[in-house]
């Protein structure tokens, strides 16, 4: 069965059939009155979603051209920008204010930390930014940042809080005005089940007066450029259509669904895919305070190579996990669980590991991590 | 019949069904052995429609983000850029180069006209530029440019030729290598009946020593970024998955029908619709030397607003026709014939203005201008 295929890697994830249909649906003009009432949905839709009342940029291109988006509207050369760093992303985005000549004052957690509030107090107090770069859901290592507490702090300053959202929206909860939150960016192809092709981009108030007077070259990437087109709900260049469709559609299921509920279901699979992996004796990369809901790193046993038993997985049982980035390849594994993903999905990871570590010669108790599995999600011990 | 749409509007085109499932296909990893067989099989499709043995990058955002990454990696500030400009997009160019600090020297030949070769050899021979922009295909006033004749003169000097084939590539012939075409910008939403989304840019072994060297702030749409992913038929950043396969699926299409018969297709619908607008007394935009062979734009009777054509075209025929843009706005409708389009979309459109000309009580001959088409069709007159 070489169609029978499990994909759970941090993005992208499955597409639900509504939205493969959506996006199926015939090509429409992107300057007609049936484009604009759906990008109006989309965004009203998205309002809630990310807890704001700022506008938001739907850009076509991946969540990369959003945070460089980020940057272009609101850094010049000589500005002082201070990156809180947890993983390959938050280098990522500190590297995208070094190209467009920020002074940046890079504060690294480590992989498999969250950002220490105090730390970040200090640096507030001693310093004056003109940009903090945050990271919700820092991908690479399957830890979640304390946003709410980093927003309290930096609102207090006149520094701008810009937030890669790529991966965490949608999947974990964000408060974009009580946090403080000045520019969220986020994507298509992560928790809103859509391919990827598509940035979100919600701009403060307090973002717009930086983003106005900023002084580096953006056309596309342009901020100003697209607050022209959304009033009349049109974009500033040609949209990606068929993914407005499928986003469209996706926001449908969520609004369906409730996001109460989709925070819960991501916060159970988190829970169940944890518990099993305790019970294999397996070590988790991320503390219990800071696991993502969205995804779970898992450390390969001493002397295994995190790729070899990915192989396996993929070979033999048509599961895709992602392994390491940078200094963790080989390392790691991560299982994503994230999206359009339910209890079943989280019982195929962890069966097919169960099998992927026997295969190889780890001793592992074929069963234990799916009965951990069950037993959260029966709501205890049984 | 809501439901029956007949879009004729230069971009984005009708998506084929056999693209339509090949983006619903579910969805796979971008760093997987999977992606990186398509990618590669769609470079090398991409370099015998384009005509060139050049590396070509397909990055996801719109035609107009391709655009900006030619500008981007080859322009610094202050540099000296020649802006050959026939119409909207011609202006956009030049636009993105003064965005990008350089000192642009913008020569208008007129809406409706194309680039003149005497004054670019005049331009060229008077001063020395580093960069030159032009439209193979001006989409906003359906005229052709002879890049050939361009690429010649270009190519005697130490200037980079830059081409805007977005809504030309794939339904017009280019010779990317031949014609000195330094780096060639096109889309997927025009010619290669693909959902908009993805930009494909092909960079010249000349063009390449600017590049590396180019001071301009760029890190989605680094060039230098895409080449390193490149060698291993990995994207630097997440693509557009699903817009990748339907691109697959298209160039399939496109290399079974064999590239002559795409264009001579191309032909012989712009033949037919512009007998067609003449049997029905209208005027034509472009002259016969310069019409574009994917959009023929059509100026509207003296005292008729075009966009009260389009109206009626709309609503009671389902057909929408591109209306005029900037100064050509209400003046002419651009009737597409791009892509996935045969006779009997000629057919259509032009019955269908028969009949909305006399709605609004224009003294139309009906079935006149279908017959000129028909005879195209057959091969002469009948």
């Amino acid at each position: 069965m070489q169609d029978k295929q499990y994909l759970m890697i941090p993005g992208p994830t499955p597409v639900p059939p509504a939205v493969a249909a959506a996006m199926s649906r015939p090509m429409i003009g992107h300057r007609t009155d049936d484009f604009a009432a759906m990008h109006k949905r989309i965004v009203e839709r998205l309002q809630v979603v990310f807890q704001t009342k700022n506008d938001i940029f739907v850009i076509t291109n991946s969540g990369t051209g959003g945070m460089e988006a980020a940057v272009a509207n609101t850094v010049s050369p000589g500005d002082r920008v201070l990156a809180l760093v947890t993983g390959n992303f938050g280098e990522r985005f500190a590297k995208i204010a070094r190209e467009y000549g920020a002074d940046v004052d890079e504060v690294n957690f480590g992989w498999g930390n969250c950002v220490d509030l105090k730390t970040v107090e200090e640096k507030l107090s001693a310093n004056r930014y003109k940009v903090v770069l945050a990271t919700q859901n820092e991908t690479s290592t399957g830890v979640i940042n304390d946003i709410a507490g980093i927003g309290a702090l930096v609102g207090k300053t006149p520094a701008l809080l810009i937030v890669d959202g790529i991966s965490g929206v949608g999947g974990a909860e964000i408060k974009t005005d009580e946090w403080n939150v000045d520019i969220l960016v986020t994507a298509s192809q992560k928790g809103f089940m859509v391919p990827p092709g598509l940035a979100m981009v919600a701009v403060s108030q307090k973002a717009w007066e930086v983003v106005r007077d900023n002084k580096s070259p953006r056309f596309y990437l342009s901020l100003p450029a697209a607050k022209k087109s959304y009033e009349k709900w049109n974009t500033a260049y040609t949209p990606a259509v068929s993914l407005f469709a499928g986003l469209d559609a996706a926001l449908e299921m969520m609004m369906a669904e409730g996001m109460d509920n989709v925070y819960a279901r991501h916060k159970l699979l988190c829970g169940a895919a944890r518990a099993a992996v305790r019970a294999l004796g397996l070590d988790l990369l991320a503390p219990e305070e800071a696991a993502s809901p969205v995804v779970t790193a898992v450390k390969s046993p001493a002397g295994v190579d995190a790729d070899e038993i990915r192989k396996v997985l993929k070979k033999e049982f048509g599961v895709t996990f992602a392994g390491g980035q940078g200094i963790l390849k080989g390392k790691i594994f991560r299982i994503a669980h994230m999206g359009f993903a339910d209890k079943m999905d989280v019982i195929i990871a962890i069966s097919a590991l169960e099998m992927a570590l026997a295969r190889i010669g780890y001793p592992a108790d074929l069963g234990s991590g799916v009965r951990a599995a069950q037993q959260v999600f029966l709501g205890g011990k049984r």
